[in-house]
């Protein structure tokens, strides 16, 4: 009887920029294909009759080499004449849209348009950035992810880009998740005796893995999931690393802290990868952590926490599979 | 009792390239705000959801001092970083479309989509440019040209862009003239008393002015005008100064003469403006002629040509009052 194929495959669930830091280092660290990346698309929407989907283009430059180190977002090869004319016509001008991620948007619109699904479309953009991992958005149907404020409920792109995240936040909304479906490729990965681990990467958990976790199946998936869960904690050190996710956690009443983390997302995971300031809190938080340095500045420190985050999954895997241990 | 206000406007139908230069000379010579084109609107296409309208972008371009003098169409200061990425992600590179131009077909549609008219747009963006001229389209409805091939039926860019107006044409279509609305001011203007003249520029008389001339009111407009109208002869010394003009005449079975121009337009004019190489046929067509120089290659010849055809217009005018000139 042949041995079962070894584990190998991780899936991970991912936003934006935080997000795809981890999936980078586990792009570059894996063997090719055996990466699944499960991304946001609750900040999807239409702008200027353009779709766009800013998480999964973010995703796709960082893994193509293109993204824009310094601005956090967008590509590093971008220029802005589209920009500067659409101005002078008395266009919109609060999202910012380069000449060459223009071309994301416009092909991605008429792909749609022609019948393609956003995944589909997805598949063939990652082909043609030679991107050779499974980048697949959390849905293809219409769910889009609204922010109850304190100024009332603002759809995401106006609170996030056009009120950058200034009105205190109450709640964070999926609309249309009830009839969003998830893609069964990705209901499939998690499953799979194949996969390695299921990765929560240290993405806003609110505004970015929420809504991905609000999609119908995927938390039932990685409930029944053999493989171990583990999250990255986006907190370091009582702040977020980068972005909103501190100041949300301060406006719903709850303390920054990596038991706050650690309480989010319990029952869902098995294991919490703590940055090593905050290696006080794992003895406190009653669930598997791992120390690790989570501040992920040059690729060799997305490619080490990725290595972190492999090695934790397989002690995890091992501990469950070995009662006693 | 005041006298009647000197007649001053001119209303100009054009398409694209050629018509547009004229249009700017007269643009040049002519008051502020004196100027009406009328422009051929049967080249817009949809193209990646854009509503791309290629002969009044000529036209703004050309009065806004943005058009390219080297490739004659588009702008000078262009870039097309947003091409080649689209090319490079699999999209349509046959038609195609620069940074800045983009931003025209994107603010365009998504104003077409809010419920704004191809003529409110393009006023708008009159206004955006500075240009102090009434830039009308021929229509704001529907209405496609069509070209019947002997390859087959056409739409009128996979005619003249991708196939490079090589397959032998029969005949030239507008889809949806009977529908199709012209603009009261239009009509208007050519009603007026206060109107010099009614010109039409030195554009394809098949594939730019014919769809013009086939919205249901313009020619019966132009028959009822007080003003005298004009056409300068797109054909020179038996060749089109450029396009495929004389290519078509040939194909459709038509001598590349003045003649023959002046057959197309007869019953529509008062007044032909040939070039000075064809000098001797004005004595045989019938019809009151100018000599002048029509090739335009700099501003000073267009507003030279717009001159010739002011005063032309003017001499029609008063030969038509004074009977016995």
């Amino acid at each position: 009887m042949p041995a079962a194929p070894a584990p190998r495959r991780i899936v991970a669930l991912c936003g934006g920029v935080g997000g795809s830091k981890l999936a980078l280092g586990l792009y570059k660290l894996m063997e090719p294909g055996s990466l699944t990346l499960v991304v946001n698309t609750g900040d999807d929407f239409e702008h200027l009759g353009l779709h766009v989907s800013p998480d999964i283009d973010t995703v796709l430059y960082t893994l193509a080499g293109l993204a824009d180190p310094v601005q956090g977002w967008g590509r590093h090869d971008e220029t802005w004449n589209f920009m500067d004319t659409l101005a002078r016509l008395g266009g919109p001008a609060w999202f910012r849209l380069g000449d060459r991620d223009l071309a994301m948007h416009v092909r991605r619109t008429d792909r749609l348009r022609a019948g393609a699904s956003l995944a589909e479309v997805t598949r063939e953009f990652t082909e043609f950035l030679n991107i050779d991992a499974e980048v697949v958005p959390m849905t293809s149907d219409r769910a889009r992810t609204m922010v109850d404020t304190d100024e009332g409920l603002l759809p995401f792109q106006e609170y996030f880009v056009a009120r950058r995240c200034e009105p205190p936040l109450r709640k964070v909304l999926l609309q249309g998740a009830a009839s969003a479906h998830a893609h069964p490729e990705v209901l499939a990965a998690m499953a799979a005796p194949t996969t390695r681990a299921i990765v929560i990467c240290p993405s806003n958990p609110y505004l970015s893995i929420a809504p991905i976790l609000a999609i119908p199946g995927i938390k039932a998936a990685i409930a029944a999931a053999r493989a171990p869960v583990i999250a990255i904690s986006p907190i370091v050190g009582g702040e977020a690393v980068k972005g909103p996710t501190a100041k949300i956690m301060r406006e719903l009443g709850k303390p920054v802290t990596q038991d706050e983390i650690a309480a989010h997302y319990r029952g869902l995971i098995q294991g919490l990868v703590l940055d090593e300031s905050d290696r006080d809190a794992a003895s406190r938080i009653g669930l598997s952590c791992r120390i690790a340095s989570t501040v992920m500045r040059t690729l060799d420190d997305k490619v080490r926490l990725a290595r972190d985050v492999c090695e934790f999954a397989d002690a995890l895997r091992l501990s469950s599979i070995e009662p006693g241990h």
